[in-house]
């Protein structure tokens, strides 16, 4: 049995969007993050660094959402080429979203939306950032399909969580031809309205 | 044939220490960061996002210090486990570094060297971040001999890289007893001292 523990975010929505793909089934718990949910003692206990998607498979308990999308992947054989360039392009893509795209991404929108007082160097450092990351997606899909080629990876689900919640950071895909064709693209696959289906309906009307 | 296009950057160093540990000959091609030379035409063709390190293993060029490791242990069947919680692990830990880690590092080490102007908020928000996670590894240290367990994988090659700078983000290991044990044993493996010799060899005398 599968459970995973998640909210409306770009990193938890990239979960549900593999478990559909891979037609597994599972649990979805709501760990509302706007309440502060997921830093309680109890949600502590199942991940000490106070942060959503945690996947528990039959027992095992597993944080950081790329390692859960190898995770389901590797457990299916299914999403992620088995060996080769193709491999590799994944995890280039995959820690190319982790340690760029999605810090870039969240501090840009902290510091537009949150920061106590206003860091204009830190914002636009972030928003430059982000933007200028989009320029090179925005390139590499003028020539492929997906982000690693011509096959839809998990390194596509990885991008999708945080395209889905652009408007956060302050971005667009305006004026990226490309990326706005493959994110229409992705977003029109079932799995993935399904998956944001799901975890929209566990946001509690304002 | 492999080439490393590198310089003496946490990142960098992660895969001078793996090809070492792997006993994989290799040639280094410096590319001074200092000199911005990391932003030059020649390299930007190699990798467009202007970072080190790139790996070209026989006309392959990947880049993401983290995804080359993952490549290199999948080549060699070395250093990341096959399969089971082992496996799983390494990834999270490659996770956790990727998007946690190293960018609360990066950027409180950006706010309190090289901002134009002070940005206190956005400079205490990355370094009481990377002192928070400082303190999760500290933990997890003190039940096990390395970051995923028993044995020594890419997991914590990927860690060390930020430790052995750990200076640049104003941080340290102090009280954190775990952690230096760690990190005095990772130093000491000879893999890891002659990775280190290398990238330093490459800095040319100020």
């Amino acid at each position: 049995m599968i459970e995973v523990h998640a909210f409306a975010t770009p990193n938890s929505v990239k979960v549900l969007i593999a478990l559909e793909e891979l037609r597994l089934p599972y649990e979805l718990k709501p760990v509302n993050v706007r309440r502060g949910e997921q830093k309680a003692e109890a949600f502590l206990a199942l991940n000490s660094n106070g942060k959503v998607p945690v996947l528990v498979d039959d027992g095992f308990v597993l944080t950081e959402s790329a390692a859960i999308l190898v995770h389901l992947a590797e457990k299916t054989g299914k999403l992620l080429p088995q060996h080769g360039v193709g491999r590799a392009r994944v995890f280039e893509q995959l820690f190319f979203h982790a340690s760029g795209l999605s810090p870039a991404f969240g501090n840009a929108g902290f510091f537009k939306r949150a920061s106590p007082e206003p860091q204009p160097i830190a914002e636009a450092r972030f928003t430059t950032e982000g933007d200028r990351l989009l320029g090179l997606l925005d390139r590499k899909l003028a020539s492929q399909s997906f982000v690693t080629g011509e096959e839809f990876t998990i390194a596509d689900i990885a991008h999708f969580g945080w395209m889905w919640r652009i408007a956060f950071p302050g971005l667009s895909l305006d004026g990226r031809p490309n990326l706005s064709r493959w994110f229409d693209t992705v977003a029109a696959r079932p799995a993935v309205e399904l998956a944001i289906a799901r975890v929209e309906a566990i946001v509690p009307a304002a």
